[in-house]
């Protein structure tokens, strides 16, 4: 098993990584689309797909992958990860989140520091993020190790489209593109209602794991190679 | 082996966030493609490839994740599921159904109760809906359990665009999409002749299945991890 | 090992849905793609790769899922398939290609019997075919078996996009594709040359696996499950 | 193990197949796209992805499929490739690269040697050079040896959209780009500064691994099958 620094280390590369994928793809996606955000969005979604894939076949191994508040919460209260490391998990997570949006703008020669003013809000919108990370945390949980890195990646590549808000899913990810004024940003005032109803939706998937029981071989990470 | 309640609840789980993922990806992508139906059936097929593949790695190991009364009917059959269990299979089918076509309308701010008006009529799509069928099962009863989750879910993506009827291939899906007057949708007067072809197409593939022969090991299911 | 003529059916069948995918989603994607024939590209690629994987998974196991004379013809040369066998093989995968393209026609409520009026000529071209189809056969020739499939599928994504021929790369699919006067197609009178420039390139692709050696296990087919 | 003409042989034929991959598919993109240069990136990045999952697969077992001296040069400082082949290995990614674009225009029916217009300079594109090399080593370093194919496939998927330079990541692939004034062109005068970049990243690479200390497996190449 690896150390808590490097197990931090791996969280907040691999979320900075993340949201430098998501965001810098977004904006990518949106110079070369000529307006038709279908074609900016299916660039957006491979991009997150193929990333997201990687950076949970790399650091999975290592720190188990979360990037992710709501993934590491719920590790905790299935008691698959000391309530000790909760804390620093998320505070890394975000750190991470935050730093992926600058590394962005100085690739793009943006301003570094953003505000997104893309409003996100309203019912509609909110039972989709419920929806988007009670679909992922069930597929985290209910995923054979070895298969858990490409079905997360390809359970975001259809929550992006069938969900109404994009499937953040994360509140490090809602964290992060709050900094980014581009494709994939959220406004600051719509950030903690996304962070409520993912709490939610976490929750809800929990329950329905719990309901179903489960013949699957116990899983600490979304790591392929669980270092337990 | 799951209880059936649990293997009903899989089902109807199943087939909602199925039906979701293939109607809410389709008002997504309606709304952004500026309308090229190529660069929205493009979405649609992903959208729908990578949440197939998910749908049935997470529910195969429980229910067999047919979501499909055809499939249901095939196993029923070949002797590979009781016969007592077709109707109530079919029944958490359809309601799975109808109930991703609401949650689509209420994270999408839409009518929640909606009929398509989207005619899906003619010997072409007819014929279309036969192949679509067939082709399905056929890869279902062919595949090796451990792929059969990928193989199921590519072969929808080949036949969205190679079939005249972009490959319902599903009584339940006509079922839930008559309930949806956006880019997935169908008539409801349509729906009868898709559900007769569509057990054609089925009873197609157990002929040729059986001209074949097998020299596969047997599968009750398009599980990874049969609950046998 | 399948009988004779069960093979001869696989390779019948097998072309013949090959071809309806290769032509029925060129069909569907110019029908959607608003003239943007980059997005008709992109859709008639998706759509063949996903195919071309689940048919030689679905087949290979029967016939070694070649669809393909020139294939045929290497596992002859390399006396891994018996010569007496080629011609038979030869003939059904030709009658498939035809009857491929028919199916497309009626499913789409086309004229059945079509010629393509789609020039494809000149030294450019021809040479995109010979590497085009040097490629494919060393792909298939240096392949792992459990992986071949796959690779087979996204070789032919590749090469529809970087030879300037579109890689038929088999010349049933160039025999079909003159049947069907729509996206996928070639003019009858520039099939021979084709046909010409695909056996040069397979030969090319021999003497290239000779000049290699090989450490891989051998393969009669680009089956997952040889039927040794 | 291969002899070293065998394996120079690989690099050469692969590095050759790759830059004709990401050029050529380039050129049919900017050929069909209409002008939209997100449908044509899409392309560009779908073709790339599966060329470079089949050319590591084919060459991986031959020569460890490096394609690029930043990975023989990383090899050689982990002491897994003597310092003796640097020199011959760059020598013939170099030529392969080189007769890659010559390919292309032959293809294509374009002016055989061509040199690229297509300015790539400044800190922002500069930064995303060293964030795609760094990324892609890192990649390689910790992949698991029979997962590693797919993921730089996947990891150069990402890299296409997320970072501002399209993540060439590569200096034979900045050299043989030079020479084709295309959609996937560099201007010579551009190149210099690239390689550094891409030189940089690579030792960002290795400072990373070795903080993270190594529980993989040790791996020799991007291949497969290491030839060990």
């Amino acid at each position: 098993m690896y150390s808590l620094p490097k197990r931090l280390g791996a969280e907040f590369l691999g979320t900075l990584l993340l949201l430098a994928i998501v965001i810098g793809s977004g904006v990518m996606a949106e110079n070369l689309s000529e307006g038709n955000n279908g074609v900016a969005l299916i660039a957006n979604t491979l991009a997150t797909v193929f990333g997201l894939y990687i950076l949970i076949e790399v650091f999975g191994p290592i720190s188990g992958a979360h990037f992710n508040p709501v993934v590491t919460l719920t590790m905790v209260l299935l008691k698959r990860q000391p309530g000790s490391e909760l804390l620093p998990y998320i505070v890394v997570q975000l750190a991470g989140a935050f730093f992926g949006a600058i590394l962005v703008h100085q690739m793009f020669d943006m301003e570094l520091l953003q505000f997104s003013e893309k409003a996100r809000t309203g019912w509609g919108i909110w039972t989709g993020e419920i929806v988007a990370t009670a679909g992922l945390l069930l597929v985290i949980l209910m995923a054979k190790a070895e298969r858990v890195s490409g079905m997360v990646a390809c359970y975001i590549g259809a929550a992006y489209w069938f969900t109404s808000s994009t499937s953040f899913a994360n509140p490090a990810a809602a964290f992060g593109r709050q900094f980014s004024n581009s494709f994939a940003g959220i406004a600051p005032a719509d950030v903690p209602a996304y962070v409520v109803f993912e709490v939610i939706g976490g929750l809800l998937a929990l329950v329905l794991y719990k309901a179903f029981g489960s013949n699957n071989s116990t899983v600490t990470s979304q790591a392929p190679n669980p270092a337990a």
